[in-house]
């Protein structure tokens, strides 16, 4: 119904996480009945972004230099290394300022089914890390999903034959949960890792 | 936290409506990790849509053509002259399959507190199309609104004085809709324009 440039403009912005039609089209009609500037702002941030945005040599989050900010910094402890699935999650545990060791970003999850192996999470390039940087402890900060379960495991059994220190972040009942609201997985979790006083 | 490129893809992906922080970042990720073969695809369409997508000389809806698609179509009728004041607005017509006149888009509506005047919605260009096409109907299809019904007044009294028949839609409760869960101005607009049977 729109002309065809309009119409693949919609159509583009669908590969967007969480934009359905509706949504796609607002954004459209937006950007050209008003936001032409903010339009090529955002054509010139993408172009740049996919052109030089690539993995830090070291912990493979995304970042457009060879080394991340965290890795190049100096004062990081080198002793604690912290393994994420994603750059987001890396993010939200800077967030809470709560950490100053180092990250090991997997960018996924093992999942045989779609054919994501150990190489595919650079395991490898993780277990080098343990021996090379000496570090005494590897906490497991991968998502409490059937998948990063799996994950956890893996990295586990192979980095406690480097006899390194493994930890896994706790799960239970979030701060400011009540217990009526929070759901029975976490619930049961939150029994079975109960802690002694 | 993030790189300065990735941090600038977030703040400039705000510029789409109704995407906050979370989701700008959401996006960026999910482009640069998983998808960038779909920011190259959205690059190429935004850069395409701006350059090209501009107003059509008759009806002003947005198009890349000098005259939209409806405009252009011999077999629309000439008689009746529809307003809105989206391109969106014309769409959601057009989707009902109700109508086969002919448009005038306003690209927004009166508003003197933000300076936007009769001129800035083309009234003018408006009342010229009246005279010379020979309109016999012009329908009032601007939002439910304060701003949309001073501008249906306005154009309504413009109008009359060129001797158009000037209608309305109708405004009431939406089919499907119960009593129960209808608000009150629109119970209060249903009762003042009820029909006698």
């Amino acid at each position: 119904m729109y002309s065809p440039l309009i119409d693949e403009l919609i159509d583009a912005l669908r590969c967007l996480p969480g934009v359905g039609p509706k949504s796609a089209q607002r954004m459209a009609l937006q950007l050209l009945e008003r936001d032409r500037k903010g339009a090529a702002r955002l054509v010139q941030a993408l172009n740049e972004a996919v052109e030089h945005v690539g993995r830090c040599q070291l912990c493979r989050t995304l970042t457009e230099s060879e080394y991340c900010e965290i890795c190049a910094n100096p004062r990081r402890d080198n002793q604690q290394l912290c393994v994420v699935e994603t750059p987001a999650d890396l993010f939200a545990i800077e967030q809470s300022n709560t950490y100053r060791g180092r990250y090991f970003v997997l960018l996924g999850h093992l999942s045989p089914i779609d054919g994501i192996g150990p190489e595919a999470i650079g395991v490898d390039q993780l277990m080098n890390r343990l021996v090379e940087e000496n570090v005494s402890e590897l906490i497991l900060a991968t998502n409490l999903t059937v998948e990063g379960e799996t994950t956890a495991h893996y990295i586990s059994e192979r980095a406690r034959q480097l006899n390194v220190i493994v930890s896994r972040i706790a799960h239970g009942v979030p701060m400011g949960g009540e217990l009526e609201y929070v759901d029975g997985g976490t619930l049961a979790h939150a029994f079975s890792s109960r802690k002694q006083l």
